[in-house]
């Protein structure tokens, strides 16, 4: 069987075992490759990667840097079919749901090269104006952002094996800092394929972007404090590389993107049939279902007037009733299977446990045959709604991330307190979205519980003809949240280089530190 | 003997044990209190500060918390005799070291309420400008910053009783955050008596700020991912706090601020005798012995030219006989004891294994009698300088910091890359001070190791007149460093107020997320 490779110190590493984890088309169940990163030596990878690649990239300006990453976004996208294909068979996604996979990487490395080229012929960021630190204007301070010294260790999750690998490395290498990308063994051939198309390329310096298909080994003991971890995936890992004692120890910077409740919340003024109504039913049905609810930002929490609630649902109801479940190469299929056996097996329990606290309104809760599949193979679940039983308060639905096309409707009272106070018991979010016409309720909910979102979007009527949906993570928009959603920032343009750089105070004579913050 | 007290939910609570931490005056070693935070209620007094306080604070503009900012410096300031007696008792600082602690702690509130002044009648901050996310300019994007939902825990250091306290709670009370605040217990009398003096004054609503005198107890366990806690400290009690399980579980956001072995680099341009040099010389003593030496940004390696060790070594050391080490009441004493009897056995201890690698060439190594004190008695430590021994390529003099009154001389040969990889070799510093007046030698140091600090003090002589040498934390730069000094950030403006607030992406028309940042 086709042996996945790392690619780390400028070469292609094949593993050098007879075994690794399998990876399995999720429609056929047939075994597609094997992963395993046996025998590489973690050691001379990250020192190769900080000397050899960090070098390099240090050397250039952002204007330059950005250049490699519209380099690499082209190198990608001429592989555009054979990578589409791949996600379908590998990933289980749907054409369409693929496009926002690799699109979305090409189109997020040719965002950050922009602004590489916007920053021009500097290598060194200003953070905020100069100021006289003295009682005249001699002594001065300001601030700057330096590369930092290190790696940057990217860790991915199985959703997104091209964007997630993209928009991590674009900030990083802009930032001047190489990388090494880990994706999720089981979708990792897409990954490897990307890498493989810019490595074919040849248009990054050595050792600024290195790849480990399988096992990140013990990596971790070989950090410094001038290195940053990168995490994308369940709050159980995240809890296991934050507790690692060498990051601990040299202060590692690590950047947490974990479990998210996203909640969409409907505004007591939205009627049944209006535009935003609408806009609600629609958005929030493709933000269940897109990706097979694979989608950290997937719309998991339904908050809804209680009043608005039976409408509500038979709308919900209806647009779920054109989705087709099944073979992703089939035409007329729009949600393909999950993407593993163990996140169909963990899909169903989940959903088991819901069904405690709350009704099943679409959906069988059970997995289905795909249209188009083998009788009996293939993960597939079909989008499923659930509605909170009357009286119950428990916190399950605000606290079980069910990763797949489920999704639990909450009546409230309409009032801007009840939403927030519903919003803020998922215990932190990457997005909540909020439709309404009424600015003050929104301004409302927003002040009582902004702190608890990374994003907020929000639907009017004003904006529904412009709205993309509050699921996509836009390069100019940061992609993070609090607490469970592990308190980490990723994007929204430039800010998206603070993890990989270092903030500097510099105190000196007015003319020394402007010419060097300002890098003239 | 005196108890001190915990003020929490708005009242004095008197430890209910009979035993607790006793603190010692350093000179006498006669006991001045006894510190216990038996039987406080932490889960109701972490509740207490998030709903009471927290809800109080983020109704105010921060115009309004400026005030109570400018409020408490005023409060603690009406104090200032009887707190730098206490100082000079508890602490054993000299009264012109207290008067860096007090003053320095009344300075930074006040500092702080100017800048909330300057931020006006707003509650959020803007982050950024606004920018289309789509095609045409309806729907529109932005960042702003919103105060977190939970309270501030500062657990300080025991160096600085008052300004620890204050730069601390200064950021968080200004972003919107109740605190409690934990000092060290052995110089905590004098926190105690800075915040008797805010609560007599009545300057704060309830809640807004919290005292724990004596151990946290199981306070941590209480937190979540909206809490802060701030550290300043040993970098071994950074880790215990950053390895707590349900912090790391909350994703709850901790600054650390530890060890540092600061370097202060003469390049190779500086003349004996020059004014660039005798404003290192001058420096230098004075960051080595200020406080005792007991300053996380005190300069604990000196970076010296090989050419020019003799003559810096001669001058160095005649600086040092103007010191005299004793009772800090008596007048001619210009260095203090060291605060504890642990302090003085861990410089005793770290100097000696210093002088595995270093030659002494200051100083005994030993604990000396104090001026003014009785015969026996204080933890007397004396400036003491050491010289790398020739050929001695170990680490330890830029792993271990001696936190006393001790320096260690660290001969390099005057390349700018030799002394950014000696300063780098200190694994991540707070300050790193720079003299030359070469400033293409100064930026390509900086260029090589800027990253590995938090602050670089450019010296030189059209500076030499305004400097106020590089250990003083000034409310607008920076106080943090990567690394073994804990990646944290604190001060540096209003850069202080980001680890207190949520940076949330807004997207929307362009007229509602205008409006709800711009606060209008």
């Amino acid at each position: 069987m086709k042996f996945l490779r790392s690619h780390l110190m400028g070469q292609w590493h094949p593993a050098n075992s007879e075994t690794g984890s399998v990876v399995v088309d999720p429609t056929t169940e047939v075994s597609l490759a094997t992963v395993s990163s046996s025998g590489v030596d973690f050691q001379a990878a990250v020192e190769f990667s900080r000397t050899t690649g960090g070098s390099a990239l240090r050397e250039l300006t952002f204007s330059q840097r950005g250049e490699l990453l519209i380099a690499m976004s082209k190198a990608i996208h001429s592989r555009r079919e054979e990578l589409l294909e791949l996600s379908m068979r590998s990933c289980g996604s749907t054409r369409k749901d693929s496009k926002f996979d690799i699109d979305g990487a090409t189109g997020t490395l040719y965002h950050y090269g922009a602004l590489g080229k916007e920053l021009g012929d500097s290598v060194r960021l200003a953070d905020g104006e100069g100021e006289p630190l003295g009682r005249n204007a001699v002594y001065w301070g300001r601030h700057g952002r330096l590369s930092r010294n290190g790696v940057a260790v990217h860790i991915n999750a199985f959703n997104f094996p091209a964007w997630g690998f993209a928009e991590k490395a674009a900030a990083a290498i802009l930032a001047g800092m190489p990388v090494i990308t880990k994706p999720a063994s089981s979708t990792s051939i897409v990954t490897e394929r990307c890498i493989d198309a810019v490595v074919e390329a040849g248009v990054l310096p050595e050792g600024v972007l290195g790849l480990i298909c399988g096992s990140v080994g013990d990596l971790f003991d070989h950090l410094t404090g001038q290195d940053v971890v990168a995490f994308t995936g369940s709050a159980s890992t995240a809890f296991r590389i934050r507790s690692h004692e060498n990051l601990l120890r040299q202060s590692t910077s690590v950047n947490v993107e974990a479990d998210s409740l996203n909640a969409a919340i409907l505004g007591p003024d939205v009627e049944p049939g209006s535009e935003v109504w609408n806009l609600f039913v629609r958005e929030v049905a493709r933000e269940v279902t897109q990706k097979s609810g694979q989608k950290c930002t997937a719309v998991r929490r339904i908050l809804s007037p209680i009043d608005r609630i039976d409408p509500l649902q038979d709308a919900l109801c209806e647009e779920m009733q054109s989705r087709v479940v099944g073979n992703p190469f089939e035409e007329r299929v729009n949600v393909g299977p999950l993407a593993t056996a163990d996140q169909l097996s963990s899909v169903l329990e989940g959903t088991t446990r819901l069904r405690e606290v709350a009704d099943l309104i679409h959906g069988s809760g059970e997995r289905i045959e795909g249209v188009g599949a083998e009788q009996g193979k293939g993960y597939f679940f079909g989008p499923t709604l659930l509605k909170v039983k009357e009286g119950v308060t428990d916190d399950l639905v605000h606290d079980l991330e069910v990763f797949g096309p489920v999704s639990t409707i909450c009546p409230y009272d309409g009032e801007a307190a009840t939403a927030a106070c519903l919003n803020s018991r998922g215990k932190g979010t990457l997005v909540t979205s909020v439709y309404s016409d009424s600015e003050a309720w929104t301004f409302d909910l927003l002040q009582r519980c902004g702190s608890w979102s990374g994003r907020f979007y929000l639907a009017s009527e004003k904006m529904a003809s412009q709205a993309p949906g509050s699921g996509v993570a836009l390069p100019q928009s940061l992609h993070g949240g609090p607490g469970r959603a592990g308190g980490g920032e990723e994007l929204g343009g430039i800010r998206a280089l603070d993890l990989y750089t270092q903030r500097v105070a510099l105190q000196g004579t007015r003319r020394s530190v402007e010419r060097f913050i300002g890098d003239r």
